[in-house]
């Protein structure tokens, strides 16, 4: 049993993490936001022997969220895998997220822009899993192209690619979970620092649910009303 | 069998990694280093269930090598452990030092100044070890107070009290090794993204040597004119 944090309780926590009295930076949550997604991979996707055949997909929204799907996709290549990023619409926000695409050239991960064919890597043999970077904990309806039609056919697919979601399945109403059909169901969510209400509508049979995102301390967890997680050495996700 | 760069070239690798090709931030690669080092200590001295009488006591220096000290310090705290530091100098040079002590602070973290007793930390029965985050790889003598003071302490406890240091062992000139008697002997020591020529003075019967810093790829590292190293899953650190 957990409890779950709602759209508006998690703005706060980010904007308490980052503000004037803790000092966390965007690149600090982030680096550990994207590395605890690329461990869930890992975790549920082992390396096979035939790797080098094979990618995996991350599809990078145009916020935070996408972010954290740029640093998952740096780490995956690091520990071996070959990702793919597709970034429609890259994030002119700040400098920040070019220099995240410019570490994805140096590592020579492949970044597709929004003319660029990206379905050809939805290949049930030989994608991995798909990681859906797409919206997080900020997002509200109505969506835009070309994210609509990019969901539509990521929830074509979810049956025979494993979905691996980055804190919010995206295209689900962060507290009410799945408001449109068709939409997205993850094989894999990891809800970054506490779970979102949406994640109590995923089908706990088929669906793994981690929490990613080791960075607060005990008291500041129960100051927004849940307990810390238990990780377990020096993890940066945990089963739920 | 490894090879080790010279201090000359760990600037030049430093400087290319967050020039504005590769992008990389000061704190992106201070939050993997931080961890890294987080994580040998972790593995080298696991937690024990009297764990709430003892502490780990991080000494940090004035640049960088004490930015991965207090990085490494949060991470201990996260993973269970008690941390205390001594920070003698703070660092003025960007806001994000301030920032690294402000989260320090948030977590319930003892900082203390440099007229505080850090002495009162070395204490053979309590202190798990002490991680030297003092000097890093561009340190060049003459050392200046209150450092030599305090590493001449240090190398009187190291017998006791084991330290692990972060990239270099404190004092030791990057390139020749130990200069000065007495000088301090590491029961740990985690080079960063790859080893020093002084970890080659290192008594390897006597010190568990170990990489960290998991953040260049291949083709990078053959620039340089050394191999990657073989880190395991998602690990952030290889024993050598």
């Amino acid at each position: 049993m957990f409890k779950a944090v709602t759209s508006k309780l998690a703005a706060e926590i980010d904007q308490e993490l980052m503000g004037p009295k803790v000092g966390f930076t965007l690149q600090q949550l982030m680096e550990l936001a994207g590395f605890s997604v690329a461990q869930a991979v890992t975790r549920e996707f082992p390396l096979q022997n035939n790797n080098e055949d094979k990618h995996v997909l991350i599809v990078a929204g145009p916020g935070n969220n996408g972010g954290d799907g740029l640093v998952c996709a740096r780490h995956l290549k690091l520990f071996g895998y070959n990702p793919v990023v597709f970034y429609p619409k890259r994030s002119k926000r700040t400098e920040f997220y070019g220099q995240l695409v410019n570490q994805l050239d140096f590592f020579g991960v492949p970044i597709l822009s929004e003319e660029q064919d990206w379905t050809v890597y939805l290949n049930k043999s030989k994608t991995v899993c798909i990681v859906d970077a797409i919206f997080g904990f900020s997002f509200k309806p109505p969506m835009r192209e070309p994210f609509s039609s990019i969901l539509d056919q990521l929830s074509e697919v979810d049956k025979d690619i494993p979905i691996v979601s980055v804190d919010v399945p995206s295209g689900w109403d962060v507290d009410n979970g799945p408001i449109t059909s068709p939409h997205i169901n993850p094989t894999v969510l990891v809800s970054l620092t506490v779970p979102k209400p949406c994640s109590n509508h995923i089908d706990k049979s088929k669906t793994a649910h981690y929490v990613g995102g080791r960075f607060i301390p005990k008291e500041f967890a129960n100051k927004y009303g849940f307990e810390p997680f238990n990780y377990v050495s020096t993890d940066q996700i945990l089963k739920l």
